[in-house]
């Protein structure tokens, strides 16, 4: 079979499976996420030698030890895949929930039902886990899912979807409501991304190489994350004990994520007392500063910021800071050199709060607290399935209520409409 | 300047005005759209003297009296123009709202607030009224908008926009936030769908080959609405009397538009008794039946229905009838044949009304009411921009509420992530 015919087979199933799954009570769908969860368990050994296929194809490439990290499964990464099934089982199920009935003067009663998306494509490289995390989510609201990891984990994403697929069928689920892509030929992502027809939504999660390739090629739509230049402004009613907590802890705690921020923005007021208590104890924890020319004033020992720092997504102990004279400076840089992931400002003025909430255009806006919290557990959703940067459908972390969407419902008793 | 650097600068302008605008005060956006109401009326006539070269080119050109019909402005459409405006001045502002808050073990508050999505572009076809509702719409939501109506309605659009916008201006809304397109070359609107950096989401009202060529060369999000393929399906356990009636109205009451029904489908067990009745109600109302062999062998002198026939979306005095053996089979037509717009069923049985709603996967699912209430008026929204038939971000009619996005907000007290 060619790969046209190969894609084509794959999503034709996964249609027919989407309207199986979307039938699906929750206890099903619960017990064959428990059940695959005890299967992982007890084939981690199968699991971990699958896994040093990639892995030792993986140091023969040369690829960077970081990047092997990433691949690589162990006993406690097998534990912690099973641990999110089981805690997406704990989560509420989305579909079928009824909102925002109302009775209109034909005596119609008109809502919103929760249902399924459909069918779900995700397109994922490195991290093996991602394949449990994805799958779980799509199966517990009652989505079929199609998954293309990359091809440096090849051999681990066939065995985790090989043993969930099997289970979640014993289980009592349709046998193509999971399916990965077995070929790592890269033109079965073009192939998939026409299938408008067949699937819902695809969802890059992976470099911005793979999202900027998803979204240029896609017929089908496209909820993607791209970068978190997030910012946290320092407003100059901000209690600064308060807000030397809140910047140390956004920057450093976990560096390498999208949560963590890039920009510190301070208001010219309080800048001089804030900065000189706060950059020295950055410092400390190896943090590079970079400044614009009035922060160069408060500490000559920094690096000058150019333009193109404003934009960076570093990623790593860097930051930028910049010195604004009001609240309408600070949100216009945001506006400007931001990527609408997560923004935060710290202030005991409410006007300053419900005006920075209210303008913001970003997925997660907080008020006197660390940007690190944009994430679906820290908001209550359990595992997410990303975060997205888009304005449509859904913005911020996606859970399991993101993965389904509403129909509108009518409850009537014979009416017929007599306006035209 | 040429048509790129024309459309650019257009765009660029929207996206300034949507952040200026996502900040209006709903009473000033209110009393904007009560001023140009008011002015519409003033300026009666020579928004009829425009709208009257329109006519002459388009009778020049030979189109139809339907389509003269429809783009011809007198003075009662103008009074309806009119009152669509003070109609959405009654409808409450979404912006701002906030939802679903609760409070994390972390200490933090987490909710939702509504948000304008920005810069919208709706590209329609003929009707000029479309231009003020949709205006109208957006400007309520607060969003920036750019019109691109057809290339017939030129002069009619661009009075009633100008209009518009001025008295908008002159009322404290910012100056861009409702632009058109006053080109009618055809590349506008490739230009406009490229431009996924200012715009943030594509309507396109109007015939198939509008959405197709705006889907197929979009890069923006894409709210679209197909066919209405409508199906209305009689149970067994119907209430026939009502199930008549449904039928007749959801058929005859406006057989042109979206959401009246194009098939019928009927079960085995009372289609004999059913259809001897409704069958010559229907011919009596000039509708022409084609039916599938088992309701020839009811009524010989109705048409026979081809495989072709349960794709049509008629938009006429036509009905396809086709008997089916249980509400499965029902259900899996309306997958196969339909078109995910809306579908009703008459039942009297509770379990079989469920079912129907659950896992019937269109926009809008109706029991027991005619299906020519899946509209936004009907629904209590107003006007609509729209009827999606798209599943993500917005699906059936949509009104304020669909032409914004739900951000995530968080209050906190000075909280840090300590988990990793």
């Amino acid at each position: 079979m060619d790969l046209k015919h190969y894609i084509i087979d794959i999503v034709k199933k996964a249609r027919v499976a989407s309207f199986e799954i979307a039938r699906i009570d929750t206890a099903t769908k619960n017990n064959a996420l428990i059940e695959t969860a005890i299967e992982l368990e007890k084939r981690t050994q199968e699991i971990m030698s699958e896994n040093a296929k990639d892995i030792a194809v993986g140091v023969e490439k040369g690829l960077s030890s970081a990047m092997i990290d990433r691949l690589k499964i162990d006993e406690a990464m097998v534990k912690k895949m099973a641990n999110v099934l089981r805690e997406v089982v704990t989560l509420p199920d989305p579909v079928g929930e009824i909102t925002d009935m109302i009775v209109r003067p034909s005596g119609i009663k008109v809502g919103k039902m929760r249902v399924p998306i459909g069918v779900i494509c995700i397109i994922y490289e490195s991290r093996p886990n991602v394949t449990i995390d994805a799958a779980s989510l799509c199966i517990k609201s009652g989505n079929a899912v199609i998954l293309r990891g990359g091809s440096e984990a090849i051999n681990s994403n066939k065995i985790l979807t090989s043993i969930m697929s099997q289970v979640c069928s014993q289980a009592g689920l349709p046998s193509d409501c999971i399916q990965i892509i077995s070929t790592t030929d890269r033109n079965a992502i073009k192939e998939l991304l026409i299938q408008d027809k067949y699937i819902d939504l695809v969802i890059p999660r992976g470099g911005k190489g793979l999202i900027k390739t998803v979204v240029e090629n896609s017929k089908v739509p496209v909820i993607k994350h791209y970068d978190g230049n997030c910012h946290l402004y320092v407003d100059k009613d901000a209690n600064l004990k308060m807000a030397e907590d809140v910047a140390i802890n956004a920057k450093t705690q976990r560096p390498g994520v999208c949560n963590a921020i890039e920009t510190l923005l301070v208001h010219s007021d309080i800048a001089d007392k804030y900065l000189r208590s706060l950059l020295p104890k950055l410092k400390e924890k190896s943090v590079e500063i970079r400044g614009c020319e009035r922060t160069l004033k408060i500490d000559s020992k920094i690096f000058a910021a150019t333009e193109d720092d404003w934009y960076k997504e570093y990623l790593d102990l860097i930051l930028a800071v910049k010195i604004v004279d009001n609240i309408e400076d600070a949100i216009a840089h945001i506006a400007k050199y931001g990527s609408n992931h997560t923004d935060a400002i710290v202030t005991e003025n409410y006007t300053s709060a419900m005006k920075f909430l209210q303008e913001v255009n970003s997925s997660c806006v907080l008020v006197n607290a660390s940007t690190r919290f944009s994430d679906g557990g820290e908001f209550g959703m359990g595992c997410e399935i990303g975060i997205s940067t888009d304005k449509l459908h859904a913005r911020g972390p996606m859970g399991l209520k993101e993965l389904t969407t509403q129909k509108f419902i009518v409850f009537g008793s014979g009416q017929i409409r007599t306006s035209k």
